[in-house]
């Protein structure tokens, strides 16, 4: 696998393969073969716009290898005196030495070992989905041929097809990339059985063609001052800076620009504004050399635990792996930065909390009430923060009126089965679809029912239990041991769901690739969030309000009675439920899932494989770059990343009033999380295609849904699974004094114990020592000696009626300071939109002193006319500020 | 003014002004003479495209007279033999008969009589603002001079600059409209005495300059057929266009297209590519008639009552006025078509309503409830409808893209009075703003307290009078004379607030114009929303609620009793209230300000000239078509007539619940308004600058933030103005047998009547003619003979309770589908979406069939060279796919 950073490697992911036709890609055998090795990436930058290497391919012979020493002086320090490169690492040439390679496919010459098939085939089937969206752009305007889908074809793994055929067809593809205008050259020498390589150099007339039909924006030779602001403002930014020097990665790309370039879409007819020519040669050698160590760079200053307190090298990380992947690091960054007021917040509140458990002071509540409608602000301040920084980026990564382009390609397999006419035998899809959801949401729930169930009949046993230390320990016991069930059931689910969701949308068969990816996030959210939630929704709301009265209990599955709650609500059930989700969740999928899983993979592979660690550590030698990534794993997309990210971001907004520790617990996760994942992107994926990206798409729009859903979620847990609205009714209404002298009393209600129904009175009616009569029991209802006993008293309504008007006092309220936010916080930073306008103003500058100096020429032009024929100049003299000029040109 | 239509018009609004430097705006005395004609309209339509006329100006010595036959064939149609135009009305030329007048400023020649001159005046800083705007972008680019600001100096009517003065600065800046490239002509055989025009040609080059600066999109030759859809799908389309024909305007523009050509951004280099090339001499002319006849059009088939049940021809309107005016016309078109569904809704549940006012039915309530989400999903649908229609409209216009590009320029004040530096004192403004704010809020507030007050005492005079017809229609008086009083203060504190809003911006000193619209609106919003709905939010949930009770009424003023409501609730009171409101503010705004006040005004300026009317005819007959259109009003921009829209869709969609037919209404004003404002726009105002805009902006959000408020205050509404909720737990709890029987029963309360306090009770004890000693009132509370006389009760508490449920779950139940809604519904519609992507693939075709035309062009003179120097050929043989084509111009 490649990694050059030429910015031909671009245009593979975009539409190089204009002319490709589509035959070789609807073909089976062939098209399974070639795997789209990592490409170069694209770069937009100002500072890496020339093409190093590129000079070489001035001249039209490429073929000839002797160096024309007019055009190669600046690479030859790159070369020894033999011609072979001095930084093999630099990446690798065509055998001439002079063309670089930009991407590099592979192909199956023979019918690979049991093994590596395996491995290859995983491989292709992403690596064709990825390569085919590429080229779907041209396949969506050809008429598709009537051949089989080969991605479904390798899933059937036929192995019918003839070596000859295969041949045919791969040449047929080669041809069609010539067409277009690269150059390709077969790797021979390859060192994988099996296993052939075929490279391919995008000349720079291809680049200048594909940057213009992208309308990528170059910088200009322009360059202006970029001010920040007045001196004082300047003066306060540099000390902020220099004061968080340390915290910044020791990339180039993040120190504060002064000067910046302007940018303009290329094209090749203003070529000459654009800084190429110029500094074409004079840049070369060091961007060459800057580009090659960016990954070392990579490892060193973002995939390592050391830096882990250093703001990631974002710049760096999209020139390396693009626009989307950049654009996920920096919502991550900017997701764990916020977190870290709320984590402070968070644990203050829960040291005061434990502090004052016992004390009935109503200002817990409106610190709560606080509390929770700033962690509902900052989630809100949160969205605005990341559409600031997303801007912010878009201008930095000249992103800015890329939107509109955006591309949608028709799924090959949609176009296949369009073809095949098998689509009209799936209208009964959407019902089993929506089946199979409702199927799966109530496995959850039973499974949730089950674990209740097991808590009960535990509780039981250990109650009848005479053994005084179990009895001490029941409720500890039951409800660790249950919550780690419910961790156990939530992971494993978790698994099976993601499964299911892909196989569901892979049966919808969606159109194109966007809705493919969309309603695959929809399902697989949808099904993991009520699978993570179920468990805690029903400790939050349900558990303990279902128990019945006293006389009248309810009962399940025979004569278990329901749970309570503790008299002090089940919060603390609810904390440590929370806790141990969320710790054995991340726990689990961190270590397990993400470094576990690799590594005994890999370990289990070098088992398997048929050499002997000598023999392998020299082929390691000898192997080329992309010999060596062939065997690394595939990138799969950062829709996992995300989802883990969303989950949870729910569990810190929707529950943070009950587990205040929720955002510490997060924080801690995402640190490792970012340097965990650097370390997978940079070390152990193939280098993705870099996409660009304007957004997080999807992502985004789920954020805010669980934002709104957060605020409501909020005011219930505040109003419904604490004492406060009681305590604080009580002390403003029922309260003879105005204290909470009284409030327990008040909480409790009378129960007669002679109205118990028969078989349910206690078993040891004196274990206090004498007959017990009268007792009490957490509920509000009327005494026995009322007319209606045992029936909701007033009481419950009015602090019903007062929990529901907080619960629409809370949710309007943080509605409307959210709107106000959103309207507060322009959506583009004051001094990106400042330095927008102002490039803008320049660029109009810049055009209209061309257009003068044309108009100059043309003046001139005119007057030497004049000089020839002077009479025509006499019936028209010359007007030089009305002279229409080149009019041929414009009609 | 001048209705010319060519495109050359439109650059005067955007950056035609590059060269002129600010002088002469920030100059004072002359800069306040030249006004701003109505320019003509920019084109950007497909159809017309080519410039009529402009082959005039193909030859360089346009001064000579005789015409050119090869380039003027086709426009001589358009002359009578001696030269004189055919037809006049298709627009005045430059005196050579050639050039066309694209624009035209007027200024002061000399002291303008007294009368002329105010309402010269008038226009003067309208026009001046508009054309400082257009010229704004140039003044935040050249340092401001520090000169007194033009307007501020009109405002102050000084009269001490000397008439040099002027004119050295009128030809200053004349001298930059000639820089630009612009051709001036100025009229001298003007009839109206102390104004003098200057006649504006825009030359060719010009144009394409512009255009290539404002990426005007262009249609190119390449023309497609937009499928639309399958067979049924099109058949159903054709049948249901031609059930609706009679609704269609008769304008070609409104026919589907079947054919459209893809459009490109104007650029010099491409324009091979634009269809003007080749289509230009056949389509002059047509399209010359074609455009004059437009506004003649666009009176029969839009600014017609007549036509009132017609779509409205919004391409036509888009082309006369530009987009800004065409959007504002396509939304009102939207929002009313979206009226009448709900107004049939509104008027069956108003008869059903009717129909059944004394069944105590809670399918009612039901009934109201379904009625009230469908009303709020119409709220949100229409939005999402409106979302659609706008991006269609954006694609059909060509306007995609655009958007990044919005300006927002300084405004001249802001940048003045920074010269000035009189922005320090201004510190305290914020405050004192705010303060004003709040203290007209106040007054609203008093003013419909004071209106309470003339009610309740006037109900009590009427009560203590002894005539019985008197008494037998209290109600009915006072309600409606209160009503009244409460529209006339609402009429007059709106226009009032309008003038405060805009004085208080302008103390703000914004800095740019969209920043002053912005605030400016906000303002007035604010305002005017606080004065329209105060009293009927009052009607709504405060009166009958502040009562008391009996033996502890609350009194206010001494000894008046607060009102309390009519048994069935206050909803006919509010019915009453939002009816008289509606219907009054419309008539009288309409009717009064829109058509009343125009004519007045045109009678006084009438009695006041000077001239006869037989003088005044004659002269009109022999005035040109700009010197007519100087004594039209000025337009003042949209926000007015957006105002009062947003107000009667808050009335429309906050209080639906309460009065049903409000929608009704509200469509039958909107037919009328459509119209009106059509007329006003076509007739009596000049033309406004053509100004582009992809949305209507702020008003978008306004929409949204109301249809938020909306949801919240209906729940209300439904749960606290009507008996339904509870109804609905009588029948579900409290009834003995399930039927409302006995609810009434259970809706009052005991009162003893010896609790009455001394002097408060009963005037006539006998009145029933036996002594009562226990009466009933209208609450839930306890009984005299509870344990707590008449402390609110159990069922008090519970209804409450439910109350209040029932807004948690309606709120979040319209949310969730509002936002369900939004996101099952696409926000471009998805034929746009396929031909967006449609025409992207053509037009990438085009362009890799150019680039494959050029490397064949390339080749050939390759192989030529390769002829003539064959030594070379050998060496490198032509490999005509990866050629590097003119490496010259790639750096």
């Amino acid at each position: 696998m490649e990694r050059q950073d030429e910015p031909g490697g671009g245009l593979k992911h975009h539409d190089s393969a204009e002319e490709l036709g589509s035959p070789p890609f609807s073909s089976c055998e062939y098209s399974r073969s070639p795997e789209l090795e990592e490409p170069a990436k694209m770069r937009r930058n100002d500072n890496y716009l020339p093409v190093p290497g590129e000079e070489k391919n001035l001249d039209v012979d490429f073929t000839s290898t002797k160096p024309r020493s007019n055009e190669s002086i600046p690479m030859k320090n790159l070369y020894a005196d033999d011609g072979s490169p001095l930084y093999p690492q630099l990446g690798p040439y065509f055998s001439d030495g002079r063309r670089r390679v930009d991407y590099v496919l592979a192909y199956h010459i023979q019918k690979p070992s049991g093994i590596r098939r395996q491995s290859s085939r995983f491989g292709d089937t992403n690596f064709i989905r990825r390569l085919r969206r590429s080229l779907s752009m041209r396949s969506s305007r050809a008429p598709l041929q009537p051949k089989e889908d080969p991605e479904i074809a390798a899933q059937e793994q036929r192995t019918d097809y003839h070596e000859d055929d295969k041949r045919f067809r791969r040449e047929e593809f080669e041809e069609n990339l010539l067409e277009t205008g690269l150059e390709l050259e077969k790797d021979d020498g390859c060192k994988i059985p099996g296993i052939g390589f075929l490279k391919i150099h995008a000349p720079w007339n291809v680049l200048c063609r594909e940057a213009e039909f992208m309308k990528l924006k170059m910088p200009t030779k322009k360059v202006y001052d970029v001010k920040q602001g007045s001196n004082v403002v300047e003066k306060i930014r540099l000390f902020i800076h220099k004061v968080t020097a340390p915290l910044h990665p020791k990339v180039d790309a993040n120190r504060p620009d002064s000067v910046k370039s302007l940018s303009h879409p290329f094209s090749r007819e203003k070529q000459h504004l654009t800084r190429c020519t110029k500094a074409k040669y004079s840049m070369a050698f060091t961007l060459f050399i800057a580009f090659c160590l960016s990954s070392q760079l990579l490892y060193e200053e973002w995939a390592s635990y050391s830096v882990f307190y250093k703001y990631q090298p974002i710049g760096l990380i999209r020139k390396y792996f693009g626009e989307k992947v950049g654009l996920y690091f920096a919502w991550l960054g900017v997701y764990t930065q916020m977190l870290i007021p709320a984590a402070i917040v968070g644990v203050i509140v829960f040291l005061y909390g434990c502090a004052t458990v016992d004390d009935n002071i109503p200002s817990i509540f409106v610190c709560n009430i606080m509390k929770q409608i700033t962690c509902d602000q900052k989630s809100v301040l949160f969205m605005e923060h990341w559409k600031r920084r997303q801007m912010r980026l878009n201008y930095i990564w000249d992103l800015t009126g890329f939107g509109e382009e955006e591309e949608d390609h028709n799924r090959a397999e949609y176009e296949f089965r369009v073809m095949q006419k098998t689509m009209k035998q799936e209208h009964s899809i959407p019902k089993v679809k929506l089946g199979l959801c409702l199927l799966l949401i109530a496995v959850t729930f039973a499974i949730v029912f089950g674990v209740i169930l097991y808590r009960i009949s535990i509780k039981a046993a250990l109650h009848i239990s005479t053994y005084p230390a179990a009895r001490s320990n029941i409720r500890a016991t039951v409800k660790t041991t249950a919550a780690i069930i419910n961790l156990i059931v939530i992971i494993i689910l978790d698994e099976i769901y993601a499964s299911i969701a892909r196989w569901l949308t892979t049966l919808e068969v969606p159109k194109t690739d966007k809705s493919f990816e969309e309603r695959l996030i929809f399902k697989t959210f949808i099904l993991k969030f009520v699978n993570a939630f179920t468990p805690i929704v029903y400790l939050a709301f349900f558990r303990g309000r279902l128990v019945g009265r006293p006389g009248n209990y309810l009962y399940v599955v025979g004569s278990y009675r329901m749970e309570e709650c503790a008299h002090a609500g089940c919060l603390m059930e609810l904390c440590i439920q929370l806790c141990i989700t969320m710790l054995g969740k991340q726990l689990i999928q961190n270590n397990l899932f993400e470094i576990g899983i690799p590594k005994l993979k890999k370990l289990l592979r070098k088992r398997k494989s048929d050499l002997d660690s000598k023999q392998e550590e020299e082929l390691n030698k000898t192997m080329q770059r992309h010999e060596k990534d062939h065997f690394l794993g595939p990138f799969v997309g950062l829709s996992p990343e995300y989802m883990e990210m969303i989950i949870q971001f729910g569990m810190v907004t929707l529950f943070v009033a009950s587990f205040p520790l929720a955002p510490l617990f997060a924080l801690l996760n995402n640190i490792i999380e970012i340097r965990l994942d650097a370390k997978k992107f940079v070390m152990e994926l193939r280098r993705p295609i870099a996409a660009k990206a304007k957004d997080i798409g999807i992502w985004y729009n789920l954020l805010r849904g669980l934002s709104k859903v957060a605020v409501i979620v909020n005011a219930f847990v505040i109003s419904f699974t604490s004492d406060f609205i009681p305590r604080l009714v009580y002390q403003y209404t029922y309260s003879p004094d105005g204290t909470m002298h009284g409030f327990i009393n008040h909480t409790l209600s009378y129960f007669n114990v002679s109205d118990f129904q028969p078989g349910t009175d206690p078993l040891q009616p004196m274990h206090l020592g004498y007959p017990v009569d009268m007792c009490r029991y957490k509920d509000y209802r009327e005494p026995p000696w009322s007319n209606t006993p045992y029936e909701l008293s007033k009481e419950f309504w009015a602090i019903l009626a007062a929990r529901l008007a907080f619960v629409i006092v809370f949710q309007n309220v943080v509605m409307l300071m959210s709107d106000f936010v959103d309207w507060l916080i322009p959506d583009i930073p004051k001094d990106i939109s400042l330095q927008i306008h102002k490039e803008k103003i320049l660029m109009v500058e810049l055009f209209m002193k061309e257009e003068q100096g044309k108009r100059l020429a043309a003046r001139d032009k005119d007057s030497q006319d004049n000089y020839t024929s002077p009479s025509s100049a006499n019936e028209s003299p010359p007007q030089p500020r009305s002279r229409p000029i080149s009019h041929a040109n414009c009609c």
